[in-house]
């Protein structure tokens, strides 16, 4: 896409053709087919009652510094608002937006509460897996709903929705944030030690555990993680106790409905896992193309803070079109048909109605043929026909 | 769309449901409707191939401080760039970013160049008469067609597209921005007298024009304002020179074109408006709803600059997706039907398929028609069949 930039050393326009790291000009097709993609997944989510809603990309640094938002802090560039003097935050997560519309504006709405959304999140700085600052998010929350019913309805919407942009075979990853942390305050571990083990957990890396009183505990917690078939049977030899064995006993059932309902569904275990879930308060999971590098897109259950301080469950997904995109073959560029100067208007409407995309030739040509292949069309209009050039 | 908060005065959640002055949250059914437009509005673009781009919610500033920008500098959001220390600004405008893209990345690329984009810009201030800090902008661009074929094109599709969307009646206004400015420079009026001058054109105050050696010429202008048919005869009878002649020698054949290949369309001429069009170098143009109260939508002829210093003509149009909205009839909520909780999640698909939204039961009920219309059904599937509640 970065193709040769007519430049002048030094010149304005030298520095016009750059832009800050981390945010890019998407062209030609790729502007489109991300546009497409993200028609494609909120017609997914629609279709399932979800409804859309499009929170500002600025608010008060203060109403997005909550809950999930609190460990997003330095990821959000701030901008001061001239007319109150009061510090925004262009949002970095449009997930906490989510959770903001269920405690204030929906919260007298019924429950379930069925939330779609897509739109531009930037971030103060790239990670070296991302380097991007700006990405489009698209994602849904369930609010209100504590059943597992809940998860198996998100992650049935994900994978359909990967599915219907031609992800042709999704795999799902299935992750128990809070059960290290649960683990380490059963066991009495704090301080560093508990850094040390939920780093190592993490990690896999088994060596660390050498010298810890629950060595064996944390092994096997390790060794619990892969296909679903051999991990979850390691997991369930592990003895747990109180809150961490209801979590298990929830991704044990959960386990259970997605073989019902999603049986073809490839399905992994990382009980180990908490990266990129902290606020996550349940189940968690990501979902990959199968054969593909990264991940495509994440979620699971969180809690939404209201007012009045009770919180309430909710389940969400959401996407990141840069990584849908790495997964999908490279998008062509459409077909272009040109009409040459005389072609009357009603051709043009007839051969666009037909799903054509026309280029109206604005002036005479001695050879409509060459003006044609110039513009880039791959047919022409010739004779009241279409023809291939 | 502003229902019930539950709020503390003065928690933290009543701030949170606080967004600062010009920036909202989009719920249901808006938030569907616009990017339902949107789409719409980009089909017809793509239609006539104009080309996708999505160019970066933020630059550093000075790529976006010139040309047009120049005068947009004090409407821009400015955020610093802490890899670089730089300063970045946040679009209020795209048109000034595809002049861009057509002036570096594209520079090589054959003309005329074709280009379509829609997305979100921000603004320091709200105006009086628009008041959202948040926009969606949704326009096209042709760059490098000298001819008036390329007006008759861009205003044939902003048209198109304004009808394609539901605006029965669009109505188009004709502009000569730079016409006043050469008037004054044939007749040398300069200072304060150029000033007076502009500005009364501005708001037809014939008065104005008092005590001025060239009032006559100025009130006929004035008088060649309205309906195509009366004002273009008065425009006529006025004797230009120089630049302004062509000026308005063009504007004469753009009006025979636009009555031979849009003869429905309602035509009106304003030449002493120029508010709004600071940076056109030719005619420029406005849409509007023929029974609505604001302008929909408006563009013209402008100057792209190149590195090496030449300039090249363009011409483009945007639309501003609330002054959009405003014209058209209130969006009304989709139609959802409930699945009650056995129902099969091949029913389920198929009602889908067939358009329907479906909102899954997620827990066994005893009423359920009860529980549908609490969810906000306005159907129910019940043995094998769809009914209405």
């Amino acid at each position: 896409m970065n193709g040769p930039i007519k430049t002048m050393a030094g010149s304005l326009y030298a520095r016009q053709a750059l832009l800050p790291e981390g945010f890019r000009d998407q062209l030609v097709p790729e502007a489109e087919q991300e546009a497409s993609l993200v028609r494609q997944l909120v017609d997914t989510f629609l279709s399932h009652a979800y409804d859309r809603v499009s929170p500002p990309l600025v608010e008060y640094e203060d109403s997005l510094l909550v809950g999930a938002g609190l460990t997003s802090s330095a990821k959000m560039f701030r901008i001061m608002d001239s007319n109150t003097q009061r510090m925004m935050a262009v949002r970095c997560d449009m997930t906490i937006q989510m959770a903001r519309l269920a405690a204030t504006r929906f919260a007298d709405q019924e429950r379930p509460l069925r939330l779609a959304y897509a739109g531009s999140v930037l971030r103060t700085k790239g990670s070296q897996i991302r380097p991007a600052r700006q990405f489009t998010q698209a994602g849904i929350e369930l609010v209100g709903c504590e059943s597992l019913e809940g998860e198996m309805e998100v992650i049935a919407i994900a994978v359909e929705a990967l599915k219907a942009v031609g992800i042709a075979e999704v795999s799902l990853d299935l992750t128990l944030p809070p059960l290290a942390s649960l683990l380490c305050d059963a066991k009495g571990i704090t301080g560093d030690d508990r850094t040390a083990v939920l780093s190592a957990l993490g990690a896999k890396d088994i060596g660390a555990f050498n010298g810890l009183k629950d060595r064996a505990l944390f092994e096997a917690l390790v060794s619990a993680t892969g296909p679903v078939d051999t991990a979850l049977v390691a997991l369930k030899t592990i003895g747990f106790e109180g809150e961490a064995a209801s979590l298990v006993e929830r991704l044990i059932r959960l386990v259970e409905m997605l073989q019902e309902k999603l049986p073809s569904l490839p399905v992994t275990l990382d009980p180990c896992e908490t990266h990129g879930f902290e606020y996550k308060t349940g189940i968690g999971f990501a979902l990959f193309a199968r054969n593909g590098n990264g991940e495509l897109g994440r979620g699971g259950r969180y809690a939404v803070t209201h007012a009045d301080g009770h919180t309430e469950e909710a389940t969400g997904f959401s996407v990141y079109l840069d990584s849908l995109m790495d997964a999908l073959p490279v998008a062509t560029a459409a077909q272009k048909i040109f009409l040459p100067f005389n072609t009357s208007a009603s051709e043009g409407v007839r051969l666009r109605t037909e799903g054509w995309r026309t280029i109206q030739g604005l002036t005479v040509e001695a050879d409509c043929r060459k003006e044609a292949a110039r513009l880039g069309c791959t047919h022409i209009f010739e004779k009241g026909a279409v023809c291939a050039l």
